[in-house]
C-alpha cells in the first residue's frame, strides 16, 4: 500500500501473474467439465434431472468464478485503454456471468424438484453462502450500472460510492469462492460412496478446490496491488469531468 | 483507497465497527460451543475419540478464527499504543491460537486414529484446505517474527517484507474461515441424517456459517480500509528509526 506509479518491472510481473491467472482459470473450468463430465455422467437438460444438476457447477465455475474475476480483472489488464470501453466491458462481462449463473441456478433447482420423489432446496451450507453471493452480485450490477453507465448520476455521489463497490464486489468475488469449495465438497460427499479411500476422482476435486484457492488469491492480488492500479490517461480528461476518480 | 488521514468520525464509525466484529467472533464461540456441546454429545478426550473429535471446531473457530482475526485488528484496536507493544501482543496472540490450532488437530487425527476401526485422515478438501491455512499460518509466524522481533534486521528488508506479511496474512485469515465452512458443512452432512428438512440443528450449523462470512468480512474491512490504518505516534519516533514503515 505504499507506492502507486508502476515502473517497467512492476508491469512485467503484472504480466506474468496475470498470464498464470488465466491459466489457473481456464483450468478450472476444464477439470470441471472433466469431472461433471467424464465421473458424473456428463449433461443433460431437465428429460434427466440428476444429469442436468451437472450444468450447475460448470457454468458456476465459468459465470461466478473465470468470468467474475476476470471482470474485476478488466480495468488492470487492459490499464492503456480508455476508460467508457472499459466500463463497458466490465458491465458485459458481468452481465454474461450473470446469464451463466442464472442457468446454473436453473439447473440446480430442476435437479431437486423434476427428481422423484422432488428434494428439498435450499437447506445446505452451500446454498445459503451461494444465494448470498449471487445476491450480492446482482445488487452490485443494479448500483454500479446506475451509478457509473447511467447519465447524469452526480460526480461526488459517484466517487463516494466507488470504495464501496470495490470492497463489495471483492466481497462477493471471494464469496462465491467460498460457495464453489463448500459445493464441490458436498458434491464430494453426495456422489462418491469411496471418497475416504482418495480414489483419482477425489484427487481430481480437491485439486479443483486448491486451484480455486489460488485462483482467488490471485485475482484479489491483481486488483488490489496498488502498483497495478490504472493511471487516468490524457484521452481521459474530457471523460473524467463525467466521472471522476474511479477505479 | 483514497484519504488515510482518520477523522473524528471515521474513528468513531470504527469503533463501532470494531464492536460489531468482537460480538459477531464472540457469537461464533459460543454458537460453536452449543452445538458441539448439546447436539454433538459434548467433550472427552482419547478414552471418546468420536467425542474427543468435538473439540477440534471449538479450539478452531477461538484459534484459527476468532484470535487470528483479533490479532490483525490489534494494530487498528489499539492505534494510540506504542508500536513495541503492539508488535509482541500480535506474536503473542498468534502464539495463542497457534496452540489453540495445534490441541484442535491432535483432536481430529486422534478422533480418526484411535476409532475402532480406525478412519482415513486428510481425505477430504476441508482438510486440504486447512491443512494449507495452517502452514501458510506457520510459515507467517516465523518470516513475522524472524523479521520484526529478532534485532539487527536491515530496515529495508523489514519493509520490503512488510506488504508480503500483510496480504499472506490476510490470505490466511480468509483461508482459515473457507476452511470453518467447508469442515462446518462436512460435519452437518455426516453428523445429520435428516439436514435435507432443516432441523434447529442444522439452521444453527448453517448460521454459524453466515456468522464467519460476516465476521470475515468485518476483520478484513477493519485491516484494509486505508482511513483506520494506525498512524506514528511522536514516542514511535526512535522506535520507527529500528522499525520502520511497518502496518
Amino acid at each position: 500500500m505504499e507506492s502507486s506509479s508502476p515502473s517497467p518491472s512492476s508491469l512485467n510481473n503484472f504480466r506474468i501473474v496475470y498470464l498464470i491467472t488465466q491459466m489457473v482459470g481456464a483450468t478450472i473450468v476444464i477439470l470441471m467439465g472433466s469431472w461433471v463430465g467424464v465421473h458424473l455422467g456428463g449433461f443433460a437438460w431437465t428429460s434427466r434431472p440428476a444429469i442436468e444438476f451437472n450444468w450447475h457447477p460448470l457454468l458456476m465455475s465459468i459465470g461466478m468464478i473465470f468470468l467474475y474475476g476476470n471482470s474485476m480483472l478488466v480495468y488492470r489488464g487492459f490499464r492503456y485503454a480508455r476508460k467508457k470501453p472499459l466500463k463497458i466491458t466490465h458491465a458485459v462481462i458481468h452481465g454474461l456471468a450473470f446469464v451463466f449463473t442464472v442457468v446454473a441456478l436453473v439447473a440446480a433447482f430442476d435437479s431437486h424438484n423434476l427428481a422423484t420423489p422432488p428434494r428439498p432446496n435450499m437447506y445446505t451450507l452451500h446454498s445459503w453462502i451461494g444465494l448470498t453471493a449471487v445476491i450480492l452480485f446482482a445488487l452490485q450490477y443494479v448500483f454500479g450500472f446506475t451509478a457509473y453507465l447511467f447519465p447524469g448520476v452526480r460526480d461526488s455521489l459517484r466517487s463516494t460510492y466507488m470504495p464501496v463497490h470495490v470492497f463489495f464486489g471483492i466481497l462477493g468475488f471471494i464469496l462465491a469462492v467460498a460457495a464453489a469449495l463448500t459445493g464441490l465438497l458436498e458434491k464430494a460427499i453426495f456422489s462418491m460412496q469411496n471418497y475416504s479411500s482418495l480414489p483419482p476422482q477425489a484427487v481430481l476435486v480437491n485439486m479443483i478446490g486448491m486451484l480455486l484457492v489460488v485462483y482467488g488469491g490471485l485475482v484479489v492480488f491483481l486488483v488490489t496491488e496498488p502498483m497495478y492500479k490504472r493511471k487516468a490517461l490524457p484521452e481521459d480528461v474530457m471523460l473524467l469531468t463525467h466521472s471522476p476518480s474511479s477505479q
